[in-house]
């Protein structure tokens, strides 16, 4: 290891985990472990890095680490919590956005702390670490110091996140992610019934996205709605005569949009 | 010029005609006059371009063109085609995404035809063509081998689209873009009333679209709608408490996520 840097126990081998280990290890920490519920997991993922242990045993006791990160699933979070045995006064970290740090509440031996990359991971899709927010939490100012280092050899964005300030990140990102997905859905859908190629779609798309980040969104709505184009509305709604679910959307995010303009 | 290229008339001097005509100028073609109903617009445009003519007559019939191509508003299109006078069967494409060809009808001594760019264009920000669909229509074969030509020396991307199709195309570009533009601007107000910084979710959302347009997008959904997480649907619903019209919105989308999964 060229640079110093943490020794770090990874819990959990999902995908958060698969982007964050190998990711942690190249900015010059050690992942010295991983555990997961299933050994094989845990072992394949100890295997693409240096860690030298792998575990299907929630005890950690013999297994120090500056740092164990807990990357599962959020409904998994409690009860391995629950479950697990950390050196006394061990720094733990989540992961997840949507948990609070009070889940570590429960348990008063470890300094609880939140670890949270704001990113979607997939399986086979490399992440550039380098743009993306990660929002820290801890009530100790050490923990936040470790923290931000870490953080910060990863990504130039790194910000301190309140439990609170997360939930509501959480909400404007389903707002902004989530459902921005299923409304590309349902344009993908309306235009595979006529046989038309949702790709033709593309560079629209990421213009729009492009635009809404570089001004207010508000400012720069086009279309019908915000042109108040009664006919082209219309005929919008005829076109989705068969589909009153779509057409109960168009209706409110028209309507919302009139409201905003 | 270096290449072959056409003779091209440019009528309209907005965001579409100062991003198109150059292009075609670059392409190899010339633009051998601009038309304005503001002749300073007209004139502005011609003196960016080798353009040799500027006007605000649309009497074209001294201004011989292998192509008129109207760039103007939607609502200043029919209005415009009865005014102006072509050369008998001149070729007079529009470059709207909503209108249909027949808006040509009350014109039959001209050929129209579509020339529709799927993109959307604002002052100072440089667009890309060579990536941006081009969706073509025409009645006669000749027609539409010119046009052909002259989207395929802008673009890779180039598609015979009936009236019928361009009108799903635009319907799906609402939902994708002008709706997707909407949530966005929601997203943004939620996380400005807590002095959240909006720029934490870019890197999400980019890679929401691109994970959108890599996959099937109904097939990559994520969130708590999708999850049935009721504990942060709720949540999420009290945090918008003073908010019934995204309250609304919120449930609707919830709502038609879950029908879907």
């Amino acid at each position: 290891m060229k640079k110093p840097g943490y020794k770090i126990a990874m819990l959990g081998a999902g995908n958060m985990a698969w982007h964050l280990a190998p990711a942690l290890e190249k900015a010059g920490h050690e992942v010295v472990l991983v555990y997961s519920r299933t050994l094989e997991n845990a072992q394949t993922l100890a295997k693409a890095l240096k860690a030298t242990q792998s575990t299907d045993k929630p005890d950690f006791t013999n297994s120090p680490a500056d740092l164990y990160l807990v990357a599962v699933k959020d409904t998994a979070l409690p009860g391995l919590l629950q479950q697990a045995v950390f050196p006394e006064g061990s720094l733990v970290a989540h992961t997840s956005g949507t948990q609070p740090l009070s889940v570590f509440e429960s348990s008063p031996e470890i300094r609880g702390a939140v670890f949270y990359p704001l990113q979607t991971f997939s399986k086979n899709t490399p992440v550039d670490f380098g743009n993306i927010p990660f929002c820290l939490e801890a009530t100790d100012e050490n923990a936040m110091f470790l923290l931000r280092k870490m953080a910060g050899s990863l990504s130039q964005k790194v910000y301190d996140v309140s439990s609170q300030d997360r939930k509501t990140l959480h909400l404007a990102a389903v707002f902004a992610c989530n459902f921005t997905n299923h409304l590309l859905g349902i344009s993908s859908e309306i235009l595979q019934k006529r046989e038309l190629d949702f790709q033709m779609l593309k560079p629209l798309v990421e213009a729009t996205v492009q635009k809404a980040f570089s001004q207010e969104p508000f400012s720069v709505q086009t279309g019908p709605a915000v042109r108040r184009d009664e006919t082209t509305i219309q005929e919008h709604l005829q076109l989705l005569q068969h589909e009153t679910g779509y057409q109960e959307i168009y209706r409110l995010l028209t309507q919302s949009i009139q409201q905003k303009s």
